[in-house]
């Protein structure tokens, strides 16, 4: 959950955890695919366990966070294909039908849905998780009632219409998550500032700046890691890098005689957190400069430095998007249709409007 | 809960257990209040608290579904302020100010508000707790974030903007609980012969003939109350009319000799519930017909008693209504908008369409 | 819960839930130790469904509290068994193992201690059930981790020892429940009077004042039903008798001019409840007498009759008894012990000891 | 929760939000004892809240698992107080009062115990938080009902009788929570590698090997600090060292040429933890040494290096001690008794009991 914990102290899982609890739900869709005449081979089965295990593995320190920060242009289910691929190696093969079902290659379409698709186990776990250890009672699901109600038909996954409601409290949910927990104004300055921090170190260690850090950590400093220039070695390097090494670098950095790196891992560490203003259309430029020339100059710095500590943004969230990927709902006659049809009100079509929020950050003190 | 324990079988909670929760919440309301400066005091306290332990006072058996059943023309409403009007006596005037709050005349409207309006105490109970009785996990609202968000201005009872998203859990709950529990076809139907029991007791009674019930059912099924009428002999008998009574009647109807009596009460007393049929759009006349043709004669009945059997009906929910009862918003600024103005997608719009839907129910046999 | 809910006013679910909760434990009891290698054919399989679904139809109105006075000399089980009997005709044997089970006469002597034992299904289903339902959080048990250590060794139900704080939890909670819940005061003296009115009510039936109730009460108020005369017709009336018979006769004899019968029936129906002492030695009787001469003469009722108004008696529980049924624990080495034994501490052996409680009943008023 | 972590893996709570937590108790048990008559006054209750906030504030990384370790012979009540002096400089004295309560020396002896007791609002935070996070439901308490339950007299904090059962079920879920949880071998054999990790880096540092480290666990590696010597310095660089820089070390350290630290820094790192026996006896010599010989030699190690992998120990856990602290029951009469004379059952004698367990740690390999 990034730094979603400098908000909602609670939120301190781990990924582990989602990665096993999906698994647990994945076992739990399979059973009840099966019960409903769904045929799933022991292979199959195997295969969409390890799929679901490492559907996240490619997540680095802070995960989204950080994604394409650490490694240029490489989304974090690339970089899980990676590990997927090296595994595979070392297990002779015993990955290929994950890595068909990861990809959405393999025949069995659906099979790609349990792992990626709007109702895949992946967000009926990370939705409940996350309700739960944040204390956001609202975002809670109730994903073992979603799960009963899965189906399959024209190899489409889909939900029975009994389950129509749960669907839609599911929606209602998740973007009830989104908007109160995963883009709170708070954690997304914080995560704009961790952005900010290495930046700064880069810039730092390519001036000849000696800066401490732990070995994986100082290799992403130093070495430009994009898709096409990333190895092995980047491939063991990233798998050993974890919030640890972020924090631990924040930690020590905090005390740097670098005005800029201090000061942003202090706010970090002591929770010195700047102002953020959000609000539904963008801001004036007259107004981002106003603000930008006070701080550069309340702070002593250059003008083209301001931007470490002044910054705008946007958020956009889509409660459910058709366009991209439907939830199908099967109704008595066993006809297929997208929820937003088969959905009684007009609730839903409003759900699957686009929302974008833009905020301005800026220190406190000013 | 009307008969909704046909379906959920853990609903057995009481008025009486909702009452006191509607207090308890009243406390939490009026100590947040307090705290932002929004003046009650102790006499105000006191009548918030007769009003909202009294509010459902008026409910007779089986709630809604013998609303206007059993005293013709007067809903619940009507009948709690009976009773308030009788404690009032009995109390020397001491019900004066509840007695003004519930029915809106109070110059402080927000009181009123508290009591009767989209957000009251009243529904923040009854969704909680018929969720949890029910075991319906998506009609669970969080009363408690809710009530931390109230504030008053304008003497406008309203909902601080930072909780908007609750509110909007608020309604989707409450509509999945309308169409997944209150309105459940099965439930529906259940209520609907509920009806048509007392209706047909009413006519045999009529006739002269002799059925067994408790004082107080005998009184409302030999004589016509309605509002006109409604001395006190007739809340005494109605004070002491409750489930009970209804199926305790039931029970010994089911062994009458009359058909539609026994064969009715049998039904609800023994779950031999009939066939229904929801959907989206009336049903059309001639398919209606047909069907009660042939229960007409397999059950050798007259085809004009053939609606004891075979009956059709309407159900009609709104999630929000603007109209009606606004959900005020107070945001940042100070200003007060409308729930669905500040909602910042359109699915409160949605929400706020009133869907119907159409039911015919028939003799499960047939 | 017997009168429970007079002082817990969520406690009003039913036997119907029960025993739905029962079955749905035992198919998670047979899968588990499935899953152990225990093996249990589809016969066995289906026995025990029926078993623990009927184990409680015997249950007449307010269970417990009526136990031995409505139906003399029967207890439960033994109604139970006349149920599953008649099944069993109409069902041409069906129920043969299942009653074989029941009564403990199937050689594979575990199953019926998933039927009834110190950690059978329905102590699992009704702790947690009866917790949740009374709002009393510390009667809740894990029954999930509970059947997950269940296993089988030598023909005997056991725990596995990774499991034995949840047992100790358990016995510990099931203990708190006697005390804070079953043997409450309140509903003690509730129940002892509901005892006393069918009492008084048989009375003045034998001194043929006629009283209305309905025809299955009236049955057994005036015929003496014990097991040698418990025949077809004596299960069909009681078959149909329920807690709406005991209730609605309550509340048309609170109206009846007889003094005792309908000053005790109005103390149930209007919560006019009598005060009660409990205490851990007897009272002594000149306590008793003062306060039953006392009652006596402000009642203006013979001495004879005082003890309709003023009673004692005693309640005993014991939270865990080895001499009756053991808990079996299965150490690492394939072992068996008893959990008073295996546990590491002397807790146990205090927890089996038996408590002995006494209370005494008098009028408020007085 | 030390390493807890390694067997539950949602156990990453921290201790900034149970010091909220208690604050949190601490509001409501204040309100209900002034509910009760109990008089605190405003600057009683800031000094109780800020004592209660800052009553762990001397835990280090690890918590119990480095107590005495990082620091010798200082626990972290003593280093609570070090801070709490340095900041009651700072804030001129404005601490002093909550320093006295934290201390035991303020007139009003209650107090001290709502801080530190068999019952205070520490103990009543983590039990139910680390329950919550481990998702062991059995070490759920009440804490709400036993704060409603909180009383004072003879300046004494006790419980009304009306509460023993959960002060009871308090114990006992104290109980499994320290076996089942906090003392469970597997955190229990890594906090003690933690320690011999530690102790072996100190070791190596004094042999002139450099070693990467945070500045501050550098400090405490190469300084030996104790009570006598723990100076502002000290404090500073304790004040900064937590979880970050020990598992970042020990990430750096599991990849040293040096094979004691690495290997038992990867076997924390990487989950390669070793096997632990556990018995209710003490392990006899033989067998002790009969395995370090064999480790050695397949380790190819100084016998006397092996304790860093073969080691013994013993852990003790008392779940209620009356000699040290008692918990006071009020009961009707106004007397107040200790739980274990107030209970009606002897398992509160048996729960006083000591029970102490011994283990034995060695790699897997072997």
């Amino acid at each position: 959950m990034g730094m979603s914990y400098l908000v909602y102290p609670g939120a301190h899982h781990t990924r582990f955890h989602h990665a096993v609890g999906c698994i647990y739900l994945m076992q739990k869709a399979i059973d009840t695919l099966r019960m409903k005449q769904v045929e799933i081979n022991n292979k199959e089965e195997e295969a969409l366990y390890i799929a679901i295990l490492l559907h996240d593995i490619g997540h680095g320190p802070f995960s989204h966070a950080l994604e394409n920060v650490i490694v240029k242009n490489m989304n974090h289910e690339e970089l899980s294909l990676r590990f997927m691929d090296l595994l595979n190696r070392e297990f002779d093969g015993g990955l290929d039908l994950a890595i068909e079902i990861f990809k959405g290659v393999y025949h069995r379409k659906f099979m790609h849905q349990l792992i990626s698709s709007q109702l895949d186990m992946d967000r009926l776990d990370y939705l409940k998780r996350d309700s739960f250890y944040s204390g956001v009672a609202e975002g809670n699901i109730n994903s073992d009632r979603l799960i009963s109600m899965l189906d399959v038909k024209d190899d489409q996954l889909l939900i029975d219409i009994k389950g129509i409601y749960s669907v839609e409290k599911f929606i209602v949910a998740r973007r009830l998550m989104y908007w109160q927990v995963y883009l709170h104004k708070t954690s997304l300055a914080a995560e704009q500032i961790l952005v900010k921090i290495l930046k700064r170190a880069k810039e730092m260690i390519g001036d000849d700046i000696s800066l401490k850090a732990s070995k994986s950590l100082l290799y992403f400093l130093t070495t430009d890691v994009d898709a096409a220039s990333f190895d092995n070695t980047a491939l063991r390097m990233f798998s050993s890098l974890d919030d640890f090494d972020i924090i631990s670098a924040l930690k020590e950095w905090s005390n740097h005689p670098d005005l800029i790196l201090s000061s942003l891992s202090n706010s970090i560490i002591n929770r010195k957190l700047p102002k953020v203003i959000i609000q539904n259309k963008p801001f004036n430029d007259s107004y981002f400069k106003k603000i930008s020339d006070e701080v550069a100059k309340s702070y002593s710095i250059d003008i083209e430095k301001v931007d470490y500590f002044v910054f705008q943004g946007a958020v956009k969230n889509q409660a459910y998007n058709a366009e991209d990927e439907r939830i199908n709902i099967l109704d008595k006659n066993g006809k297929i249709t997208d929820i937003v049809e088969a959905s009684d009100d007009l609730s839903m079509s409003g759900l699957s409007r686009s929302i974008t929020k833009y905020f301005i950050c800026y220190p406190k003190l000013y």
